[in-house]
């Protein structure tokens, strides 16, 4: 279970990193949409590993089929089913942890869910289950941008303790691309890419923080009580892989202030409706109000190392282990693509779900 | 929409706080439940304002009735209907707002998403909304107790600045009420108490962070892809008015450091696999290993301060506004409860998820 | 669990016969639908026992209440909780059924499911339930009426074998009413009025088929796979109390022809598609398709009788049972409002949903 | 929107006739079944057109492909995806009929809905979308029956008005698959071998009823309101392409007879509470009770006939069209496998929402 993602734009993922192919279907997006798999495969190509010396030299191409939904370019209001094949799987890395249990993986709580455990690759829990979130973020997005020409721009915030200072009003998609570990602040980044090139040498990993702005969201998408659209980007992003906090707006570091200096005043700026600050991260009530959404996910160290761990076996022994496998040292710059597709996924459902309850696309007056 | 949570344990609340009464209705609870009006009254007193001087000075007795579902002291498997009276509800406070937007409020977002607004008491998006969810979760909490012997630990964490040292291990929920606050720490609770009667004294208002702790979760619950356990957590805990940031185990400070350095190993203890760290605060991969859960929410500053603010009205003129109304200087003690309501919503979802799709309620092996 | 209906109209109900209330709450109904609790009593009233010598003595005044989502006589978009409170539940009547199953009804099943059974008046197998069912079919007719003037009519088709004859297209909700039975055809309603009376004399009951015409519901509405608006009508109807059989435009006499007789052929009428003949009975494909709704549900004669009867007790003995209680010999005239109700939940879910697909609550063109 | 059926055993279906390929995704099956290409090949085969000169000449190998969900011959408990490729796919049959809409055929609807159409064979509205769900069904008939030794036996009970004499306590698979027209009676067989063969011959089509009967149900499935075993089943039925009514038990016949004749008297068999007759169709109050299900669905004459047929152009002219293509003339024998398919998922879905709600995969006691 837990395979489907969103209730009027929903996605069902499926798929392994070691079976033949992985991929999706998507119920529910509108009809008449202009797409191609071009529009998906170019995300995908942000998510592909290999790109960079940074990340794992595993080689996937990663190329999107749309086998069905589609008409003579336009969606139909059909399900759409997106598939990727695997390619260049070697199982064979992963024989010698058949029976052992790597540290702060799935691989135990799995077993001990299911009774059954597809060893080769960490089955659903791998990272690669995100090549099928990404591809539906892509239509997501499609629809977003040419309805409401909504921007959503992901960017690495923080590696360890190293820092971007970046203005998320301002921040470009050419910008986060042209840095290798996708930081637009260029000191920052080159700073980063020596910190992840150290940890590579010693066998470790890095985590930290990519943030992600939303730019052209119309007030009043998400609903007020469980159906926040806050509480549902929460949710998108801790179902990404290794992602172990959320925050929006001001976020932990909002709390320390008090209310006089964290409420944010109304105005009137060219005639309509803002707020002056956006601590608020363009959600009051788990409503959007107009402003750009902000948000940060936190990401963990990558849990595989080369470097040797304490485990324990399937039959209860205590042991050494040494992963092998190709893998990145820090996922966040890969990680940006996927937090930019949840992000899409949350506001294309908020969308059909605001017009349907409402009737309208956008604000009541 | 959006006024239910859950899928196999599905709450759905209703109720403004200036209506005549709010409740929520629990399908999916199993049958043979012992349960009475007295198991969720404990909990709605704890939630309820006006237990110190430190919180709101409205009355609200905040009675609950089962209505249905019941059948001699026990769960018939019928949906239980929770029904709680308003009482001293006094919309002439709010008269004088009926026309300007409250920062930081969902006033002006309700308004734009639905073209009306009972801006009596703030509708739907008042945090007198929460009385139906901490109703709900007394029954998800008293299912988890009986079955599974889980403990739900919830306290402040830290107010302003303010953080109190806490062993998430040890804390006993006596420990927690015995503080005015919440916080379990006797001299940051001291100096908790202290801020906020300052706050109150100015007309302003604080933040903070509650964390919870779940000791006794079997390994297994949750589900590996959209379904994570942290991610429902994290949905829950965000749906919680003035809620911020969420974050799990070692959260956005886990970010900071290695791999080798963050990884939990598994080690055999009294004949068991357990983590010899708890970094992921008992969820890998989504699911629960068995260790104790630890969670972290943090809360803005209350919005409604008596200071006087800049804002809009309806229609369009900038205006300053003062508060009146009864409000809480700081959410924070009084969020504990919602907190803790939240978590036995999430598990007790989860339990029966798990249950229903392996056939058991525990681990496989 | 089974206690919710509908995705973009949500209705869960509560209740027993015997509890002190019983009602539902409504998510998803739009902002801005002027409602008052006279547009629920009047379809309260029509399903409310009492109404004539043909059915039950039973009092029940069935008062509905609206406790929330409402604001100046308007619906706000938040959830509607409706409450109607029981009166002269008899339990004595029920007690020396406690430890017997009664022939055809829901005594059996529900003690095997759950362990457990309100044996006081059947629990949520009791037809009380439909109190809330027609309650919030109100709330979706007021919706289906305001929106798009469509009307909904149900009649008693047939009792026994007494069957009316009615055009579906011509028949107005103000004849139905004219019946004691509500079979709008004066002959066949008075040989059903005799028919009623000489089972109510021996103590026994009677079933039929209740038909329901929907006009004015426009061409677009339902999904084309499992989302049909004919198998979402199904769904619904069958899981009103008694309920055996379904159809939809020709049902089951349509299966006897041939595809040439069968079909309805497309024709221009005042310059818009129209089909020659209705056989598809509105739907095509599972989506409407501009036609009246034509539908048709079997009612077994009820199971509750006050002849004498074999069955067996909770302890595995075989016994000789007597009903008591105040029961109808024939249900099929208050079963109207109930299909009615369920008709408009169901239209008003799709129309929801179309309009949150397709962006337009009618026709693409 | 409408792909997705099932709660807890759910499947969802994509892909059209003319596309590349169909298939589905099942999420919620258990983990550790045994499960192969193989059984759902066996139940594909079935499905299959060109079994005889009796259905229509395509030539649909319908290979199935598991590509997710499965580790060495078993389920994994993550989500399963099936995969059949199209072959034989003569868009040009359907050239000339992109501008006219086929009466009876989901053209126009779908066309209304959308404002698009994949006119080449049907889109989503074309019955090869089942095979899908006997895909899916395959899956959930071995859970069924390694689980339950539950038997799902469908049958032709009546094409036209020649009906077949058949006991559905004693019918058996093997004994439908001995008749070309899967009906068990080999006198009613062979009359309907010999009107299928009058109506091809003169271009036109036939309907009819399915029967089908399912064995070995615990007592206890099913939910007391909405979630009725039979509303569940007939929502599977109607979503049936061609399908127009459903009834369960004595159906639309048993509303004739009084309640003192219709009522199933309980009795004890075998030391086990039974009912003496089955009028009930082995659901009483929405659960099962232990014995046989029995349910019937009625099937229109196939809309596509050879024979000239008026209709209107999407431009709004009138004309007779003759349709080409390749089609059944009766499509009962073929809708057999596809019935018990969607009696399958309804009952694998209750199943493990029993399951998960009580604890119990049977009965309390």
């Amino acid at each position: 279970m837990g395979s489907t993602f969103g209730r009027a734009f929903r996605v069902t993922t499926w798929g392994e990193s070691h079976g033949p192919a992985l991929g999706c279907v998507i119920d529910g997006c509108p009809p008449l949409l202009p797409l191609s798999e071009a529009d998906i495969q170019i995300e995908l190509d942000r998510r592909r590993p290999g790109q960079s010396r940074l990340t794992t030299s595993r080689k996937e191409p990663d190329r999107v089929e749309i086998l069905s939904g589609l008409f003579e370019g336009k969606t139909t209001g059909s399900s759409l089913a997106l598939l990727v094949r695997n390619e260049d799987a070697r199982s064979k890395d992963y024989e010698r942890i058949e029976d052992v249990f790597r540290p702060s993986h799935a691989d135990y709580t799995q077993e001990v869910k299911y009774g059954i455990r597809n060893w080769k690759g960490g089955g659903r829990a791998s990272a690669r289950e995100t090549v099928a979130r990404v591809a539906a973020g892509a239509v997501a997005r499609k629809l977003l941008t040419l309805d409401h020409g909504i921007e959503i721009v992901g960017y690495v915030h923080r590696i360890r303790d190293i820092a971007g200072d970046v203005d998320p009003d301002g921040v470009a998609r050419a910008d986060v691309e042209a840095s290798p570990v996708r930081c637009p602040d260029p000191a920052a980044s080159a700073a980063m890419v020596e910190a992840i090139d150290a940890v590579r040498a010693e066998g470790d990993s890095l985590g930290g923080v990519v943030a992600c702005v939303v730019r052209g969201v119309p007030a009043g998408w998400g609903e007020p009580v469980f159906g926040k659209l806050d509480a549902d980007l929460a949710a998108g992003m801790l179902s990404i892989p290794a992602a172990k906090g959320f925050e929006v707006g001001s976020g932990f570091e909002g709390t320390i202030g008090k209310g006089s200096e964290h409420n944010d005043p109304f105005i009137i700026r060219d005639g309509a409706i803002h707020t002056a600050a956006n601590r608020s991260g363009g959600i009051q009530g788990g409503i959007s109000n107009g402003e750009s959404l902000l948000l940060r996910v936190a990401f963990k160290p990558t849990s595989t190392i080369r470097k040797p761990q304490q485990t324990v076996t399937r039959d209860g022994r205590e042991v050494t282990m040494e992963a092998r496998g190709r893998h990145d040292p820090c996922v966040l710059p890969r990680a940006v693509p996927i937090v930019e597709a949840m992000a899409a996924l949350v506001l294309a459902d908020h969308y059909l779900r605001h017009r349907g309850q409402t009737g309208r696309a956008g604000p009541a007056f």
